[in-house]
């Protein structure tokens, strides 16, 4: 007999308890004809992933808790498996809580926590010490959350030695790029190594600095898969899965992910009890078999990479509220990619552009942000900042005493660029999204309050060179051809605020840089490994320096979508005030 | 025999390996007279606390591990503990290094790991499982680190249990209104419960956002005070202990902080193993008594805030190398006391003030800022924005095609000021202090990149009623009679950007508006649970929207001083994607 699973793949909002709500009843009732012997929602679905400190607030905890019951109550006759927190004495659990009968059937308790990167789940959560088998008829299931099958051994080892065939996990796994080859290696490893069938269920949307991708799977003992859900879009799959069957012998891979963080895991397994839970027969009426599922075409890196992009702006700017967003177009290829971007994400009548330009700028940079506006269709305003800076100058030049104003007057230029972007954003209460990169906003080569004024920081976690990787994957794969011009591609990278200006004065070629970047930032390579590797060690040294130095500037950006595996916001946490300057 | 104890209360900076390494080299040296058996520095010493994912840093770890050894080997006749984080294999610890003859002789390495509020230790160390008792001669020494004698139970009792008459505490415990009272209680207390001596060592100076605010510690196991460290300096404690005095009954009180998140303690200390390290006798020659440490005044409430404020101001100017700051003086009172803190931290030749008015600037303002600079004797410069204000209504007339800017143009003043106060910085280097208090940061009534331009925040987390009680104690307390002068402290508080403008046309009057910012930052009550206390629904219901809504703003902010037990920034950590809404 088998087991008809549906694992519904939803786009919750943080906070949103009704609405989630509404999602997650509106999933089960377009089920129901189906006949799903278990419907199962993400982790932490019910508050949306991750609702930080709302966790300490107790009147948030117990209207998540209602709503827990409410969705129970409204589908007594579908088994559904959910995540949520919940409070037991003083103790917080991240919990799947099994729903049947219209109340509470069984409540599983995170084992593994999360603490590292972005995650701060030991800040919340106690970690549960059970490792229950619920048995449905002749299933055996195993339910899990996240981590807990991350970590070799732990929760998984224990459910399928004690008799699970089919493991459920629920997840909420944020993006980075090349992540989903490695979930799917581990959810394969797993299956084929505990000789189950492992479901693994994966939220998705953005929310604030996090995108979470979806991209569900379901493998089978023998390592085969038997169904994956879309990425970066609501999703359900439903399909039966066979208990009784004996899986092929499989050759398996050394284990993928031995991480420092989870050397200890003898000790977590020493604490973890195996428990078995019988929840009586499956008792249902014949239904229909299913259809199976076409398999699904897996983006390339580009491709994803800008989808995460845009559902990451999407999803900030719907789910704050915004009609409409604006842009500062520069005629640079970092404001165009921002812009098209955005006009994927909410179509162009939400768009609106401004260019500003200023005695610096060129005609090639105010034409290319002409032609970007017409070819996506969106608003365009042009607000020369000529007049403003005039007078600028002669308040500086009077409070400062000095004609001679060096950067301090490039600063000036962005800032009034950043005020006019806010002045819009005051009046018409739209959104003004950032245009910086992620090799600018590393070295500080960025204004605080000019072109970092802004609500949501689109590419701040781009390198230089993947802005010009994804311009061109999104020029080649269209809507539009080549919307972004060949001019703006073409042009030497410049912040156009000093006369004949280049960002190569400042700072190393993009290719040197984004290299070296990458090696502090996501590798955390001492300097003299780089030297050895052949960069030249001053470049190396100055380069460091700046990484540090501009921390300051990076604690007031604004935030901005994570694609990295190390992006700077809650996932790279340094001081400011840091003395270190490692040889 | 006597146990020498020497408890140095140093103010390191975070990640100067090399600095810290001499603050430390110069105490033992300074010392060396007084012939201590033990020289004691405060957790984490040699990196610094926090030094947050530095402690992710390969090279970093390597680098504070050789300052460590250096230490050993530059005083290899003193035994010296000292904290530091150390990498065995994989695992990180918070540990308290014992040093002797040039080496290490013996690790603890800390059990109770904080994790909530402003602290991650669980993000990058492993807990400790050993209790170890260190035996000199006579003595029986247990070793802790900060959080491990909070919790009931734990390290010291079974420290206690197993011989230990003399307990040390090596903390990095920060600041925060009223705490100093707790901790007394607190270490008081687990001296008379466990029979011991307990030395709490405290580490002192500013952090980013953080004051460490030292006044060490000394109770005997009668509950007598034998020595106290100051309070917001470096000081060091020399005291002998006599490991055989027989302790005088004394009652306890109950357990002063049963927390919910130490609700786990049991199965903590199922964990713990006690162990018995014996490092051999104490031989010395004789040596003089030690005079006896007459008792320090303790500061009033407002004293203590005021002196957090100083110390905070002070260390982040200095640590991060500025020589000079600036300020936008407005002629209210909350520019008014950040200038006297500044000025009180750096000396007033270090601090520089410019005054901006605009239109809606009254005399008295203007008055209120001049007599202040003259007061303090800091530099004032007048810089005028009509003109800029003047081209600003050009501009964005032109841009949103309308005559009525409204709350736009209020806007485009204080991020006039801001750009001025910001052309400053960049042209000589200093830093901006920025002026606003907790109750306007908590709703919002303030301008990104307007007056919330600036690079540290220093009364951020004081509460407008706060900010009137710290000036009025300054002003008693002197130096200088009322130095923020009495027209300032009289004044209707006014944005003053637009005709009459009060703070009381957008918000409830401060005394209300305060408690209700209390109720829902510092202890997470419920809207429905001021209403029945007597607050107004509406009111209610419109601040805590209001807190929600600006958590977007909060993140852009520059970090300031915590003194509340719950300040913005590391320590409430809320989404700014947030649809929660309690009823």
């Amino acid at each position: 007999m088998t087991l008809r699973l549906a694992l519904i793949q939803i786009n919750p909002t943080v906070g949103d308890l009704a609405g989630n709500q509404e999602l997650m009843d509106a999933a089960v009732r377009k089920l129901r004809d189906a006949q799903p012997d278990l419907v199962v929602f993400p982790e932490l679905a019910v508050t949306g992933y991750p609702p930080e400190d709302l966790l300490g607030y107790r009147r948030f905890l117990d209207d998540a808790s209602s709503a827990v019951d409410g969705l129970a109550r409204a589908h007594p006759e579908t088994r559904i498996l959910v995540g949520a927190p919940v409070l037991e004495g003083d103790r917080l659990y991240n919990a799947a809580i099994l729903l049947h009968r219209g109340s509470r059937a069984h409540t599983y308790r995170k084992c593994t926590l999360p603490n590292y990167g972005v995650f701060d789940e030991k800040r919340y959560f106690e970690p549960g010490r059970r490792c229950p088998v619920l048995r449905f008829g002749e299933h055996a299931i195993g339910v899990s959350i996240c981590e807990d099958i991350w970590v070799p051994g732990g929760v998984p080892k224990i459910q399928a030695e004690n008799g699970a065939t089919i493991l459920i996990n629920i997840s909420a796994s944020p993006y980075a790029a090349g992540k989903v080859e490695e979930r799917a290696r581990l959810v394969r490893h797993r299956a084929i190594e505990h000789g189950v069938t492992l479901a693994y269920l994966n939220i998705v949307g953005g929310q604030d600095e996090l995108v979470f991708d979806g991209g569900s799977l379901v493998y089978d003992a023998a390592g085969r898969l038997l169904a994956r859900g879309r990425r970066f879009c609501e999703d359900a799959i439903l399909l039966d899965i066979d208990s009784g069957s004996v899986p092929a012998e499989t050759a398996l891979d050394e284990e993928p992910f031995v991480q420092p963080r989870y050397e200890g895991i003898e000790e977590i397994e020493d604490e973890l009890r195996p428990e078995i839970v019988d929840l009586g027969s499956l008792d249902r009426a014949d239904r229909v078999a299913l259809e199976a599922r076409s398999p699904l075409e897996e983006p390339s890196y580009d491709e994803e990479v800008y989808r995460a992009l845009v559902l990451g702006t999407r999803d900030y700017v719907r789910k704050n509220q915004f009609r409409e967003v604006v842009i500062g177009l520069s005629g640079g290829i970092d404001s165009a990619l921002t812009a098209v971007i955005a006009s994927d994400a909410l179509g162009p009548k939400k768009v609106h552009a401004i260019t500003m330009p200023g005695p610096y700028t060129s005609e090639s940079s105010l034409a290319g942000a002409r032609a970007l506006a017409a070819n996506l269709g969106i608003s365009l305003i042009e607000a020369p900042i000529h007049d403003l800076l005039v007078a600028y100058r002669e308040s500086v030049v009077r409070l400062l005493q000095t004609e001679s104003l060096g950067v301090t007057e490039e600063n000036i230029q962005a800032r009034i660029r950043g005020n006019l972007l806010m002045a819009w954003s005051n009046y018409h209460g739209g959104l003004v999204l950032t245009t910086g990169n992620k090799s600018e906003v590393s070295v500080g080569y960025c204004t605080l309050y000019g072109d970092m004024a802004g609500g949501f920081a689109v590419i701040k976690d781009l390198p230089k060179l993947l802005v010009y990787r994804l311009a061109r994957w999104r020029n080649a794969a269209g809507p539009g051809t080549d919307v972004i011009p060949e001019d703006t591609l073409a042009r030497v990278p410049s912040a156009e605020l000093s006369p004949g200006q280049k960002d190569s004065d400042s700072l190393p070629p993009y290719p040197i840089l984004d290299q070296i970047l990458e090696a502090r930032i996501e590798h955390e390579e001492p300097p003299d490994a780089l030297v050895a590797r052949g960069f030249d060690a001053e470049t190396v040294r100055k380069v460091y320096a700046w990484i540090d130095r501009s921390e300051y500037k990076r604690r007031q950006a604004p935030p901005g979508i994570k694609i990295s595996t190390r992006a700077f916001g809650k996932d790279r946490r340094y001081p400011i005030t840091n003395r270190y300057r490692p040889a």
